[in-house]
C-alpha cells in the first residue's frame, strides 16, 4: 500500500469518527432531561492480534427510546469463504474498513426511525459505500407526499446533485430495491439513498460525496425528530409503531447483508444487533 | 402412488388434525376467563390450482400471551431450485406434506415457551420428521436440573424408548445441535428431541413413533404451564422474559430451516411468522 492510501484511510477514518461525535451531540440536544450516549470501546478478535475495533455509542433516552451510533476501523484477513464474496479479496485476503453506522428509534410513534451508514473499504481495490433511509412508523406517514419523507429525500438529493447529476436517481432506486421485504411485499420505509463500490477513479471526489451523505443526514434527521417528538399519541399509535418495528427486525435478520456479514465474520455481536428496536410486537 | 400410500397419507393427516384439536383443548383449559383459539382456514397458492392449505389456530389469552397451533396439508410441485434440496424430489418434483406445528408463548415469565411439530412428507420417497423443545425464559430455569426440563425430557424419553433404544439419545443430540445460536454461543432452550427423514422401512412403526411424539408433548407441556402460570413475578422477570424472547426471534429468522423454507416457497406468511413472540425487548 502506498503512503498516499494510508493518508486517505486516515482521512476517511477521522471523518467517520467526527460524524459519530457530531451526530451524538445533535441527538443529545433533543433529550429534555440530559440523557447522554454511553460510549464503549471494543476490539475485534480475541485480543491476540491487533485487528482494529471501534467505539459504540448507545442512547436510551426519553425522546430517543434507543439509538446506536457506531464508529469502527477494522482490518485483518478474510477467511477463505469470504475471499470470493468481497471485491478484490480473492487475490489478497487482507482488508481494511472504516465506517460509521447509525440507527435511531425514537419513542414517539410520529417520529420516524432512520438508519445511515458510510464506510470506506480497502482490499486490493478500494471504494466507498453507504446511504441513509427513513422508516416512518405510522401508515399515515408512510407516503412519498408526507413532509418528513419529502424533506429527507430533498436533503439527500441536494447532497447528490452537488456531485453527479445521476447519483440521486440511481442511489434512490438502489435504496428502494435494497430495503424491501419480499415475504411481505412491502418496502421497509419510504426510501433514501444506497450506494456501494463507489470508485469513480477520483478518490477525493468520492470522499467528498461520502462526507456530504453524512452531512445530509445530520442536517435533516434531527430536524425531523424535533418536529415530531412532542406530538400527542395514544395506545393505538404506540401499537402500530411496535408492530412496524417487527418488520424492521424481519428485514435486519432475514435480508440485511451487513447483519449477515457481521455475524458470519465474527463481528461485534453487541454492535451488530444494536440496530434491533427496543420494544417490538408481533401480536 | 399406490392406494396404500394414499391411505397412509390420510391416516397421518387425520392424526395431525387431531393433535391440533386436542392440544387446543388442553391449552384452552388453562385460560381462566374462557379465552379460545380462533381458527382460520387458508389455501396455498393464488386459488387457481388446488395446492392444499390448512387451518391456523391462534390464541391471545391471559395464561397464554400468544399461541399458534397449525394444521396443514399441502401438495404441488417444487420449483426447480428446490428440487435438488429435497430428498427424492430431483426425479419427480411432485410432493405432498402434512403436519401440525405448535408454538406457545405463556405470559408468566416462569412458564417456559415450547415448540412442537410433526409432519409426514412424500416425494418419490416418504418420511416423518418432527420434535419438540422447551425454552425456559428465566436464567434460573434454563438448567438441565430444573424440574420443568427434567420432566419435559422424561416425557420424550419415555416416548422414544417405547420404539427404539437409540432414538432418545440420537434425537436429543440433534435437537441440541439444531436449536443453537452460533452468534450468541447459546442454545435456544434446554432441549428436547428433533428428528427428520425418518423412514425405518416400517411405515406403521414410524407413524406410531410420530404419534407418540405428539402425545408426549400433549401430556407434559400443558402440565408444566399449569404449575407455573400463577407464580408471582415482577418487572425484572418480565424484562428477562422479553429479552429472552429476542433470542427466540433471532433463531427463527436467522437459522430456522422451516421459516426460511416457508418464506422462500411462498408459504403462508401469517402462519410461518405466527411463531414470533407477542412482545419482545432488545433494550
Amino acid at each position: 500500500m502506498t503512503i498516499d492510501l494510508e493518508q486517505k484511510k486516515k482521512q476517511a477514518s477521522d471523518w467517520f469518527a467526527q460524524v459519530q461525535t457530531t451526530l451524538c451531540e445533535r441527538i443529545e440536544a433533543l433529550e429534555p432531561n440530559g440523557a447522554r450516549f454511553e460510549r464503549k470501546a471494543w476490539k475485534r478478535g480475541d485480543g491476540t492480534l491487533d485487528q482494529g475495533g471501534g467505539t459504540m455509542a448507545m442512547l436510551n433516552g426519553e425522546t430517543i427510546e434507543k439509538a446506536g451510533i457506531h464508529f469502527s476501523e477494522v482490518y485483518g484477513e478474510f477467511s477463505p469463504e469470504f475471499r470470493k464474496q468481497v471485491d478484490g479479496a480473492e487475490e489478497d485476503p487482507r482488508f481494511w474498513a472504516a465506517g460509521v453506522s447509525v440507527i435511531v428509534h425514537p419513542k414517539n410513534p410520529h417520529a420516524p426511525t432512520a438508519h445511515m451508514n458510510t464506510r470506506m473499504v480497502v482490499t486490493t481495490k478500494n471504494w466507498f459505500g453507504g446511504g441513509g433511509d427513513l422508516t416512518p412508523m405510522l401508515d399515515a406517514a408512510r407516503r412519498q407526499d408526507h413532509a418528513d419523507t419529502i424533506d429527507f429525500h430533498k436533503s439527500y438529493q441536494t447532497a447528490c446533485d452537488r456531485h453527479d447529476a445521476s447519483y440521486y436517481a440511481t442511489f434512490k432506486d438502489e435504496c428502494d430495491r435494497y430495503f424491501y421485504l419480499p415475504h411481505r411485499n412491502e418496502t421497509r420505509g419510504t426510501g433514501g439513498i444506497f450506494y456501494d463500490h463507489l470508485n469513480s477513479g477520483d478518490w477525493e471526489a468520492d470522499f467528498a460525496f461520502t462526507q456530504d451523505v453524512g452531512r445530509a443526514f445530520i442536517d435533516i434527521y434531527p430536524e425531523i425528530i424535533k418536529r415530531r417528538y412532542q406530538t400527542e399519541y395514544g395506545q393505538a399509535e404506540r401499537e402500530e409503531q411496535l408492530k412496524r418495528r417487527g418488520r424492521y427486525v424481519e428485514f435486519n435478520l432475514l435480508y440485511d447483508r451487513g447483519t449477515m456479514f457481521g455475524l458470519k465474520t465474527g463481528g461485534n455481536i453487541e454492535s451488530i444487533l444494536s440496530s434491533m428496536p427496543p420494544l417490538v410486537m408481533w401480536p
